[in-house]
């Protein structure tokens, strides 16, 4: 019995695609998850299976669960793994009622949704994400995809998973700067859609880097509830979408220019979004006492390993963004906390923005 | 200026699709692709390219055009050939509003439509078939992907194309065993959708195979007509689309048993359709009369290389066919010329009618 589970809605063309969020909601997995065929395929890493393939099973105990262990470092986010994990499946005669169960973080959730987006042309999958950069924001969403070597992301499909399942207490085993890197991206979300709850959020920044496992719980469900509000209005980004992007045209171009190693995906974000707030004053009258409280939340989560700012280097990448179009690179801007709008940015604006943000 | 165009509508969630077909059509290609960019990577293999590169480029005289050449035979025809197409375009620096242009045979815009589908998270892409399988058949209803040592077709996604465009007068250097490949899949689809035109062409099954441009003209316009009407009714194939695997079942078996080098896929559908015809007659009220011409028009097209006929190689592929499901395989049958239905058919009543088989 899960006590304080919560179910997002979320409409994709028209089918329903909930979000379940609560402690021990895994233990509960195969009567959550609605239409569980008889098999599924578990992708997962070894160090995630290692530390709760046990519990997943026990959720998932009246269908066969087949797990397909792979490399999860953004740096075999690949073609090459997508494939792997393919060959695993179809040797194993997959059918288009079997269906893929993704079991970690962004990785994960990124490889496994996109390996099931182009399986026998689609085959249904599930999100079980293991971190909380994945339960706020990679396992929502529908974008699925691998990097290649001119930019992340670059191949890819939108697969919406049938159902999304959350469960906090795996927090408890996630690395220090997984957790913190995961806490910026949640805020990120707050500021992008709900002032009262990022207000909350920062003022119990301390006990949610020291997991207080009821603080979690509360991040979680209502920046998921957020990011489920805008994916279902915009489900393939075609305009409102954008806004989730905040900080992140930058944050992509500091952690390609430190060779994904430098800096986590949450660390680079977190250097774009100090340069999307000087932005957003500058620019769309963002007042700057709450830039600066957003900065000193921000600050609480670090300190942060300092980004590449060449600008040449940062040029080369946000020319590569994927919203980069013939006329510019689109930004995000916030006018009042909770409230984000879209604006074309020179690529001079950005990388002066690069140069001064600081944190 | 094209005295004889078509153009055949299709509507895919709400956006128009039309496919063009007409003797000279080439020649007009950016007049007539709608909402062309200013650059399109165009997919091709270094024989279509050589033969008929130039008349492409001078339909797109307005826009830059970079082609992509690969390695068009059904071997290659895997997700190693779609990363490199993807490596291709990435490297020139692709942005979302670039498109791709599939310019070849089945396999060309089978793995080009799927490069174009992944990229970015899909990139909108045209075909301009130059074989008749791709004119009336490959290039036309949004089926994109590549094999797997497992089977054919298993690794793709639906991704229509902006706009198909069909110059008969392509195929004055189509080898004949394209050509008489080709006019099997017409006959296919005339069969289940259209009486009227599948009687005109059985009565002109020499004038075609001999290339009288006016009959291909008539038969790839007839043929692409009852492709989009059906494909317009169910895009994604959850039903009625399934239809327009008449033979196939069957037909993709005896493909892959023969190693996709003995028989083309127009033989080994041949082959399918002469099962799918004794069992019409045995279970679908098909009049024999009715049968008898369809296998005359069919021989007509021949003679065929024999397919294996080996009870386990053949139940080995038909196991592995994308519809078979934990219940059985479905199959098609005939009721009248022009008029189909879908029906489970047991593995022992598919081996034996593949035994049977004769054209």
């Amino acid at each position: 019995v899960v006590d304080n589970l919560a179910t997002i809605a979320l409409t994709i063309d028209g089918s329903e695609k909930p979000i379940f969020v609560g402690r021990g909601a895994l233990g509960l997995a195969d009567e959550l998850l609605p239409n569980l065929p008889s098999r599924v395929f578990v992708v997962s890493s070894p160090t995630v299976w290692n530390l709760h393939g046990s519990r997943l099973l026990s959720g998932l105990k009246r269908i066969e669960a087949v797990p397909v262990l792979i490399d999860d470092r953004e740096e075999t986010k690949t073609l090459s793994t997508a494939g792997k994990i393919m060959d695993a499946i179809l040797l194993d005669k997959a059918r288009r009622d079997d269906a893929v169960v993704a079991f970690g973080g962004g990785v994960v959730s990124d490889v496994g949704g996109f390996a099931a987006a182009i399986l026998l042309r689609g085959l249904r999958w599930y999100a079980v994400p293991t971190t909380l950069l994945a339960m706020v924001d990679a396992a929502i969403g529908g974008k699925t995809g691998v990097d290649h070597a001119c930019g992340k992301n670059l191949i890819g499909a939108f697969h919406f998973p049938e159902a999304v399942l959350a469960d906090p207490e795996l927090l408890a085993t996630l690395p220090d700067r997984q957790l913190r890197s995961g806490l910026v991206e949640a805020l990120k979300t707050l500021w992008i859609g709900d002032a009262a709850s990022a207000q909350t959020a920062s003022g119990r920044i301390e006990q949610m880097a020291g997991r207080d496992p009821d603080d979690l719980d509360v991040l979680i469900k209502s920046a998921a509830r957020v990011k489920a509000e805008i994916v279902g209005r915009d489900p393939r980004e075609e305009g409102l979408r954008r806004v989730l992007n905040l900080g992140h045209t930058l944050g992509h171009a500091f952690e390609a220019a430190g060779g994904y190693r430098d800096l986590t995906h949450g660390e680079a974000v977190a250097w774009g979004l100090a340069a999307a707030l000087d932005l957003s004053v500058a620019r769309a009258g963002l007042p700057e006492a709450e830039a600066r409280g957003m900065r000193e939340a921000l600050r609480r989560l670090g300190p942060f390993p300092r980004p590449v700012r060449d600008p040449e280097a940062l040029l080369a990448f946000l020319r590569r963004d994927k919203k980069a179009r013939r006329d510019g690179i689109s930004g995000i801007l916030l006018e009042r906390v909770g409230r984000a709008r879209i604006e074309r940015i020179s690529e001079e604006d950005w990388i002066a923005a690069a140069s001064r943000a600081v944190l």
